[in-house]
């Protein structure tokens, strides 16, 4: 018996997030299903972040015990031919067979995609929200700055949560411009695409879209400096900004302080 | 009565190309029939680029005339209402009432966009060509070296073309970086993203695509510079390589020397 970690990839526009659920789509679900036709075996699978709804990932990581002899490195390769093409296993490994993504301390990196343009760009769609306005980026930034750091994060939590600690630590929080391939003739002139960049060592439920939410008030100047640090200290829901869309949000990396990396 | 260009952004993974044609969904029909809901007029677009099915745009370039008032430069705000998320009409302007897109002089840019990784990405699947083993970048700029300029194209185009004379210039055809946003852990390790960018004063059927498919084999040692020189001479389709994946090409923007740029 070992344990594998994969590295997970998906386009989450089609599915139901991430955790297994009656009824619904989801990338656990098909993931489990497309190692149990390869393996033959029964397959029990722990994701580090459960996505939710319409949330991308370029590096989503799950581990899951088996008795295959196929090698570690090679269960990548082969567990994507039963996987349909909106997800796939970028990287597989074996780790610490006590290795588990979700008690291990990790920093995990979101990008929220902006695409602050007049008109939506048709190729963008599936993966960024349309912001209509010119955003102030300076001032995005300024309101960045305001929540790195350890904070008790109550007000930028969706209700539903059932964690007893709602204090986090955001490390770096960035807007990065983005660059569109191709190049559109309407970017740059008549718009821009943004990226807000976020790494902490947790997130609680919708943490990183009320953060995007909250930034976007700020930089569309419906939003002042202090009522963001009002919220930050206040920690009422209501203090924060909206949920900003799920299409936006993308799971990039999750690093392991020990026996998870690859 | 005035003639209104459209600059025209789409997704091409779900039409059969620009082109009307009988019981197939294309963007010339979509875009067409909104006009009409729009207008309560009877509209009959001219396309500068009919692209292929599966193939995206940026900015094609369309025309109509029409008896309306509403303004020119107001049209694209407009007619989105009508359209499907995956069309937008992303500037319009009045142009001369002779102005006719296929007919005038124009610089017209593609680029052709190609996932090299060992894994492709979900993400990028819809917009990009996936090929696996690493490109040699220098080898394709080389060969590109030797399409550039004026000349006969007749082995970089498909069979099925009725057009009298296959003489066009390149005007540039460049190999770029580029990057995919959110930042993948396995993108610069693993492999990068690629773009073969190509301006000309015209393009044949399929040539971005088989300018593309032979400067990929290139790029993985499978042909030789001078068989591309050899290609170009010969002026027979099979010298030269295969017609590259429509998913991989977008028509970036067109330029007008005059009468149709807004």
């Amino acid at each position: 018996m070992k344990r594998v970690a994969l590295e997970v990839a998906y386009d989450g526009t089609d599915y139901c997030g991430w955790q297994i659920q009656k009824n619904a789509k989801t990338v656990e679900y098909v993931l489990t299903e497309a190692l149990r036709r390869l393996l033959q075996e029964d397959v029990e699978l722990t994701g580090a972040s459960r996505t939710d709804s319409g949330v991308h990932a370029m590096g989503n990581i799950a581990v899951f015990d088996t008795e295959t002899q196929i090698p570690p490195d090679r269960m990548s390769m082969a567990v994507n031919r039963y996987l349909p093409e909106d997800i796939r296993v970028m990287r597989s490994w074996e780790t610490a067979p006590d290795f588990h993504p979700r008690h291990c301390v990790s920093r995990k990196t979101y990008e929220y995609t902006i695409m602050n343009t007049s008109i939506p760009l048709p190729v963008l769609r599936r993966y960024t929200y349309h912001v209509y306005g010119a955003l102030d980026v300076a001032a995005m930034e300024q309101a960045a700055g305001i929540l790195v750091g350890t904070h008790d994060f109550s007000a930028f939590c969706s209700a539903g949560s059932q964690v007893k600690s709602k204090v986090r630590t955001i490390y770096e929080l960035n807007i990065k411009e983005r660059y569109v391939w191709p190049a559109a003739p309407s970017m740059g002139t008549d718009g821009r695409l943004l990226g807000i960049c976020v790494s902490g060592n947790g997130f609680l439920y919708n943490m990183v879209r009320i953060l995007a939410g909250t930034l976007i008030e700020v930089g569309l100047s419906r939003r002042s400096l202090d009522s963001v640090a009002e919220a930050l200290a206040g920690g009422r829901r209501e203090l924060a900004g909206p949920t900003a869309p799920a299409a936006g949000l993308t799971l990039c990396s999750i690093c392991f302080e020990q026996g998870g990396d690859g």
